[in-house]
């Protein structure tokens, strides 16, 4: 049994932890390791938006981003998926990581003038980048051979770590709870920058991204997913991305994973964006919707034993405010941190 | 809106607690506030427990500790409950309250060696006493209009307080919380005086006493309650008293509350005893029996809304060492605390 928090990450703390140091989780879990030179981490979210049909301008912004991924100082890891959001809009999100953030600076910039910086025909372009610190960030996943997301860029997976299956241990294993309650600082507010409108947000904002993997699952199993937990799933998803702004979420997508040919995977993830850590604890901890899911996720659980083939992961960062960037151009006013500022016109 | 630490009992913090300052709960609830001069307040459980119709000696017990109440320096107020056990051994138990230790201890030893002094025929007796100082002790009530246990003893109830409707409120809402982790400190031992078993736990031993009342509600209101939360409240309780071991509940009962004439009212409770309030609060957040109960409750309160009947309260107190008596004549091995040591000879 080992501390989420790597030994690097260790402070004296000024805050508890909320188990004792005898606490034993009921099943195992694992976290992502980085190499102990990695101080910060970067995931980009490149969205391209569009209504019916797909542009030959979203098709190419694709291939063309997918381009720059390949030149010097591209991402080490990179993934896609789709989601049709509140506007029955299709975004596809093309989602890069790095263990060194000054290899990503040298390679955003370029990367974002062809992204947002010219209109294409047809489509909308947004960018959403959080670059934390490490100790402003964690993972967890149910099983240690798969990463997902930015765990990929990671040197491996932890032993069993001892800060999960309680409520709090999220909180727990951001090395920052040591000493900080991560309190919000400010409003998110909108910057016309011509047709381009980026939305500064406040200190500690909270990602979460937390995904689900059934494509181990034989049948039995996958028919207990399918008709059982992901409806209650993706009920709790609708919810935070039509209601969320009522309890502190911004902004949710409930995306599918996409194959390297582009074809819908096994794999889903719902990426939300919140006002703090505590806003997503308290959903998660005691709203109706989550508690559903939580409960049907133990039931499947607990029929299912150590037998359970499905994969679950998560990776949480709670940003300081300046290690986010989002920026929007031709997109509707209901895309991601958009919604939490003013709605505005065209 | 009040914090549930009596502005006397605020202390400068050295651990915080898990909401920030601006947390709002969802609905309210409130907590028992005792006269600023009470330090200590005592609840005295008396048990009787017999196989079988009642003996007479039973019945006797009854009423001679009921008169030893009436004298001077018993309790400004007590209650009676039922409860058939794992033994199928009847069991009813009279609890007795104070907010003064002194009067308490005062009118103490003539009850003790009425009640645990000398055998009676066909019957044994227990008594269990918790004496906490207030720092050691909460409620919590979702009306404030009808006290119950120990806050029947208060001066009152507070207003709306904010610690309360997440998973570490009732840790919160202890005064000593501010300040102390209430880790357990040893094992529970045995004393033999001569017949007479004694059982000495340790410190930070934690008792929840956790009750419901039904007796407002009307017809569809009480038939929900009854089919569809009260069977799931059941199944948890058995669960706590014959399993409850392996997670670190010593012993639980579910008991009835009986009415003033001995009939069996619409109220009851479980009272439980744990080595430690973070095994109580693991159990209540993640253990599939807990979570079932609390779902049942979400779902029947999300049907019923600010129109519910039901009324809910607990009282938990993490005590001292020394504010624990523990004393059992004649009683099988799996009563109360007995079930915490190892099982004994007649």
């Amino acid at each position: 049994m080992e501390s989420a928090i790597p030994a690097h990450l260790e402070t004296p703390r000024t805050r508890h932890k909320r188990v004792p140091d005898d606490y034993q989780p009921p099943y195992p879990s694992f976290v992502a390791r980085y190499k102990p030179a990695v101080s910060r981490v970067v995931m980009a979210y490149f969205g391209v938006q569009y209504g019916g049909a797909a542009p030959a301008a979203a098709m190419d912004a694709l291939k063309e981003i997918a381009g720059l991924f390949a030149v010097d100082g591209g991402p080490s890891h990179w993934d896609r998926a789709r989601y049709v959001d509140q506007c029955a809009c299709e975004n596809v999100v093309t989602v890069a990581y790095w263990d060194d953030l000054a290899r990503f600076n040298a390679w955003f910039a370029r990367a974002r003038e062809m992204w947002t910086g010219r209109k294409r025909e047809g489509v909308g372009t947004f960018i959403e980048v959080l670059r934390p610190s490490v100790a402003r960030h964690e993972t967890l996943f149910s099983s240690p051979d798969r990463p997902e997301g930015i765990a990929v860029a990671a040197e491996g997976m932890s032993g069993e770590v001892q800060e999960h299956a309680y409520w709090g241990g999220m909180r727990d294993r951001l090395p920052l709870s040591q000493t900080d309650a991560m309190a919000p600082g400010g409003a998110p507010e909108l910057i016309h920058d011509g047709a381009r409108l980026r939305v500064v947000a406040h200190d500690n904002l909270c990602l979460i991204r937390s995904g689900q993997d059934w494509s181990d699952t034989a049948a039995s199993e996958r028919k207990l997913y399918l008709d059982d937990v992901e409806p209650v799933l993706r009920e709790g998803m609708d919810f935070l991305r039509d209601d969320g702004l009522t309890i502190g979420c911004y902004a949710n997508r409930y995306m599918q994973v996409l194959a390297a040919d582009g074809s819908v995977s096994e794999k889903s993830y719902g990426q939300s964006w919140w006002k703090s850590l505590a806003a997503l604890e308290r959903w998660a901890e005691s709203h109706p919707t989550h508690v559903k899911i939580f409960g049907a996720a133990m039931k499947y659980l607990s029929t299912l034993g150590p037998s359970a083939k499905l994969r679950l992961y998560h990776e949480v960062t709670v940003a300081a405010a300046d290690e986010q960037f989002f920026e929007y151009l031709n997109c509707h006013p209901k895309t991601g941190m958009l919604t939490a500022v003013e709605t505005v016109g065209a």
